[in-house]
Parts: structure tokens; sequence; C-alpha cells
């Protein structure tokens, strides 16, 4: 069974030129034309395999691998389709392209498994275009309810319930099914977005879990001042006092073992004027660690730290997000691990610094994300590149880990 | 010879309805109808005392008691008449009408002075709709010639030199004189702008001169990556970079006797996200000193300072501004101080720390400025507040240097 290099590369390929932008980027957001016309396109790789589609009501799209007992639960293989506003040609489509390469290598092999697989491209992961991202995996598994996103408005105020209607209205002819199911298991493959994989020379990510978040957007209140007239000395100068804060933040959050994600990467300032003293800054905290116990402890100890810092302002602290650590089963970091080594690919066990669908799963079935290199780590950017021997080698890894899963 | 307290803040409260903006504000913008308002309401309360008006290409407008000796060169007395967007009710204007004020007291006091007495309100000092300020002063004093500005553009689009035309066609019934002119004297009557006069409960603010300013905008160049999945030791962020280079120049920057003023007003972050590696910020140097040598030394010291503190990113360091300090005439300051101490009131010898139309003429004529308190020290706010009682006695003392210099 031997996945095919250049068939997915071309694949991949096709799919790019689907909101193409300058600097090889894709720009492909949730439920427009280009999305509709990527999974179109998807389609006409999946109908001559045999494979089965269906939608659901969020607009998650399936295909179907028959198996010799159709009655299991199936195994589940996929990611998104939507890309970044400034995206890149892997993130998300390279994992619903892998699962389809990895379907066709176990069909041409001649293999028939016990469990269906199912490849899945789940709606709206990006949330560039709809805030938040995830609708479709958080659906699926019944952590919101299907409705929770009609409402929300893009940039151009059109609704995600109608946007969503509207695609729905455009693949009528795909059968339709019900919102959730209980898989055997699922398995994401997807590019690492950092550079950890290519620092070691390695091929494959055994990913251990997802890391937890906590975000926060913290506002500093002082009093705006004529720049060239007040005295230092009485300015309650919200500009430095953002910078205490972040000094102390800085000193919070330092960690030894760089395991620890801590970014300020929002800040904002008024007036905003060179020659007055500003009276309100505001910046955003993105903390990020893979144990539970940490983000607790120093997440918890974020406003009492900015609080204590500020020499003249006052700060409101405000949590935004709050995302405990998700842990992959076991026994799917084993199948890929094993495929990897029966491949005599080089892999190593990590953790996820981003979020993927693949958390959403965790709680309803075994649950696990393969990892491929991203070249200089970069993501969300034009720039990201994964090579065509990396892709396959995923694609590699994630057909030895299906027919493994569909055979239990 | 008495000025009173009463018909100026009538005048004051008068001009403030002119541009009035919620929080007792102003935005009278610079060759705005309202400014164009604003003259006319000046020169009905001095047509009746018998002034001569006069108006020059850049529309700065002189109002003339005729003295008796009318081939002497001139006083010169006054400030300007337009607004911040966001400004108050005294900053410029009330050096004008105390101007006025004062040379109506000279003549209801029945002193006949041997010089003759201008008031002046020169054109765009604020320089909010048309960049930069002090335009009108500038080309008074042959400091730039005076068709320099003339597609400097509004917000709208509008041009200086169309929208001056449009104001010199409105007043074409007051004669025009030509620009500049050498004056014998200039005394601006101001608010203070600062917090001391206030806070040592004084009246008077003899003026020394005009703090230098340096200006400086800053960049930082990093690399974007994910918030999540780039380790910190790895990465090139430009927030804290940022945070590194202000750290520095605070230290740069320390003043024990807190004359030194230094402020970071203007803060940008690009992309600005809460979970992205900021790959550039952006932010404003604004240093000011009543002292040469202390601005040169320690503006000159900031690039390096700003390239030493950088652990990963490139910063640009550019220059956007050098005014060297101002020193006013010590017979004008004289003449103040000896004015506010036969009216009893407390004054005190201070530089300012804002520009002021002032410093254009001091190159050409002895060359002084008058401070009242400010309220807290605000200005460039709707806030801005100095008492009836308070503009009355800068008034006062305007009223009796007037007449000393005209003397002369």
């Amino acid at each position: 069974m031997r996945v095919s290099e250049a068939r997915q590369w071309d694949r991949l390929m096709q799919m790019a030129r689907l909101g193409a932008i300058p600097g090889d980027g894709v720009n492909r957001a949730a439920l427009t034309d280009l999305d509709q016309q990527s999974r179109r396109l998807l389609l006409s790789w999946a109908m001559p395999l045999g494979l089965q589609p269906s939608v659901d009501a969020l607009g998650n799209l399936f295909l179907r691998l028959e198996g010799t007992e159709p009655g299991l639960a199936p195994v589940l293989a996929g990611s998104h389709m939507d890309s970044q506003p400034k995206g890149g040609r892997f993130d998300g489509i390279w994992g619903v392209l892998a699962a389809l390469e990895a379907v066709q290598a176990i069909i041409e092999a001649g293999i028939a498994p016990r469990r269906a697989i199912e490849i899945v491209a789940w709606t709206n992961e990006e949330g560039g275009r709809f805030a938040p991202g995830c609708m479709g995996s958080m659906g699926f598994s019944g952590f919101r309810p299907p409705g929770t996103w009609d409402d929300v408005k893009d940039r151009d105020g059109l609704r995600f319930g109608d946007e969503l209607a509207r695609l729905l209205a455009a693949e009528s002819d795909i059968p339709r099914r019900p919102l959730g199911f209980t898989p055997h298991a699922y398995v994401e493959p997807h590019i690492e977005q950092g550079p950890l994989l290519e620092a070691e020379g390695l091929d494959i990510g055994v990913v251990t879990g997802i890391q937890g978040s906590r975000w926060f957007l913290v506002e500093i209140a002082g009093k705006t001042d004529h720049a060239g007239t007040a005295p230092l000395s009485l300015r309650q100068d919200a500009v430095q006092d953002m910078l205490r804060a972040i000094n102390a933040l800085n000193a919070l959050m330092a960690d030894p073992t760089d395991v620890l994600r801590f970014t300020v990467g929002r800040v904002e300032v008024f007036p905003n004027s060179s020659n007055t003293v500003a009276d309100l800054a505001r910046f955003s905290i993105d903390f990020r660690h893979p144990e539970a116990a940490v983000l607790t402890e120093r997440g918890d100890a974020i406003a009492a730290t900015i609080h204590g810092a500020l020499k003249t302002c006052r700060a409101t602290v405000t949590e935004t997000f709050h995302a405990l650590p998700a842990r992959f089963d076991p026994a799917i970091q084993a199948a890929i691990a094993a495929a990897a080594q029966a491949e005599g690919y080089g892999a190593k066990a990590l953790p996820s610094g981003a979020f993927h669908d693949a958390q959403f799963l965790v709680p309803i079935c075994p649950t696990g994300m393969i990892f491929i290199p991203s070249r200089g780590g970069i993501s969300h950017h034009p720039a990201e590149y994964s090579s065509a021997s990396q892709t396959a080698r995923g694609a590699q890894v994630l057909a030895r880990v299906l027919v493994q899963l569909a055979a239990g």
C-alpha cells in the first residue's frame, strides 16, 4: 500500500489555485464561492473512487469508504478546507487531501476495511470570516448547538446562517445526513505550523495533545496631557504603565524550558498622537501551556501582576478565552508512532501549539493528530510550505493508521 | 488703567460658541467658516474703539491703535484664534482677546502711546487642519516663504492655498497690508497648558523661552509567527523589542530635576492580532528640554540606545523634527515681572513646554510671553479652563507692559 506523492501534490496545487494570492498564498474563506468550488473539486476526485458523499446541517462534508461491516462506527479522518485571509496552501486542506490520498491508497491496495472510513472536511475552522473558528467540529461534537452562530456576520454584513443556507442549497444534490455521530476514532493530519520537526530533521509529529490557552484583554486608563508641558512626575501615562505591566508579565511568564507561550500581539494606544500623553492603552495576552497546572497557576496570577506593576494608572483585565489542554488518545499516538517506525520515518512526540478541530473530537472518541514539518515554522502566511515528499510521508502514515483502526 | 474682567469673560464665552462641542470644548479650525465668523466677531468689538484693521497675504489679522509717532515701529501683541479639533475655550483665543482688552483699557484710561500698538491674530497656529502649525507667524517672520503651504491638504482634500484665498476674498473689505514688518517688540499672552502656576497658587508666568524639541519615529521590524507554536527563543517579536527599546530610552531620559520631557504617545503594531507575533512595531518619541546641550547630547544618543537595546529585531530611527530652544528677551521678561509686582500678583519665571507663534518672532524683535494658570494643567481638551479673574490679571499685566513698551 503506497500513497502517490505526485498525485497528492498535484491535487494540493490545483486546490491552491482556488483563492490564490500573491506570494503563493491562498485566501479561501469559509462558505464563499471559492469554498464551494474547492468542495466540488474534492468531490470530482472522490466520486470516481466510489466514495459516498454526504453533508450535515453545518455543511461538514463527508466521503465514505464503506466497510465490510457497515453497522460499525466508522473511522473518521480529515481537516478543513478554508484558509486564513492571507494564508498558505497547506493549513487544513492538506489534512483533507491526505485523508483522500490514504483512502485511495487503501482502495488501490485492494484492502477491504472492516469498519467504514470517512473523510471529513469541517466547516469554518479558521474563523477568519465568521468568528469563532471550529464551528463545524463544535457543532458536530455537540459542544455547541448548531444554530449558535446563525447571526454572526462577516465584514460585509452577511450572516453565517444565510451563507450556510446558500452552500447547502448549492449542494442539494449531495445526500443530507443528521448532524453528529460517534466515530470509532478520529485522526487529523495537519502541518506543524511550528519549527520543531524541521529543526530536528524529522518527518512525523506524533501529537500528544493541544496545549491549553488563556486569552486576556488588558486596558490601562491614565490621563491625557500635553507632551511638552506636563512634568513626568505628574503624569498618568498609559503607555508607560503598559510597559511596566508587560515587563512584569515577562517575568511572571519566564520559562527556561521554552515550552510556555506568551504573546502580546495586539497593542492600541489612544489618542495615539505623538505630542500627547496617552490616556488609554490596550493590549492582548495570549498564554498557552500544555499543562493545566501551569495554565491555572500563572494565568490566575496575570491580573494581580498587572495591578501590582502599575505606577499611576488603573487597569481592567478581562479573560476572553479559557481552554484547558486537550490530551490525545495514547492508543492513537501509539498507532501513529508505530506506522512512522514501520516506514522508517523519523518521528517525535510533541504537543500542538495551535487549535484544531481535533480538540472538539477528544470528548467523543479516541482522537489523534499527525504533523508534518512546516518550513521555517511559518504558517498563516503565503510562505507556508511543506514539500511533496513530506506531505506524501504524512499521508502514508495516515493510511497505515487508518487500516489499523478500521480493522479494530 | 483697569481691564474689565466681566467684558473680557463675556467675549471669551461669545467666542466659545463658535465651534462649541460637548463638554465646554471648541472645534474651530483655521480658515473655516467658523474661523471667519470669529474674526468678524473680533472686528465687531475692535471697530467701535477706532482700531484700524488690516490683513496680510497669509491672513494674519491686525488691529492698530495709532501712536503719537506713527512712523515708529509698533508694539505687537496677540496670539491665534484657531483651536485643536477637540480643543478648549482659551488656548490662543484668550491671547487675542487679552490684547484687545488691554488696548481698550489703555484707550479708556486716556493714555496716548508714543508707538502704535497692534493686536495680531496669527493664521493656523494649531496645525490640526493644515500641518504644520504656526504658518502665519512663520510666513510673517520670513522663516518660510508665504507660498510654502499652498498645496497642503486637509482631510477633505481642500488645499490650504484655496482656503486662504477664500478667507481673503471674504475679507476683501478689510485693507490689505504687505506681509511682514519689524515690530518694536512682540508680547504673547497665553494659558500655561501646564500645572505649575496653579500648583504654586500664582497668577502670572514670566516665560523665559520655549524649550527645544526633537521628534523621532522608530520602526522595529521582526518576524511574524504563530503565537501558539513559535518557541519564545526563536521569535523576532517586534513588540518585545519595542519594550526593550523604550525601557532603555527611559533610562537614557531619566532626569531627577523633572525638567526633561520624554513621551511615547503613538504606538502601532502589525499585524495587530492577538494570536500572532508582531513583525512590525512603530512608536514616536517626543523629547523636549530648555537647554540646547541636553537636547543635543541625549537626542543624539537615542538611535544608538535603541539599536543597543534590541535583542532580535532591526530598528529604523528617523528624526522628524528638530527645534533648538528659543530664549525670550530679558527686558521683556523684566517688564512682565515688574508689571505683575506692581499689581501685587504672584509670578514666577518658567519655560514654555509647548510651541507658540512667539518663537518665530524671537529672531526679528524682542519677544516675550505672559502665562496664566491652566486648571489641572489641562489643554487641547474641552476641560481646558482659566477663571475670569485669572484671565483679567493676565490682561492687566499685558496692559501695563504694552504701555511701557509703547513709550520706549
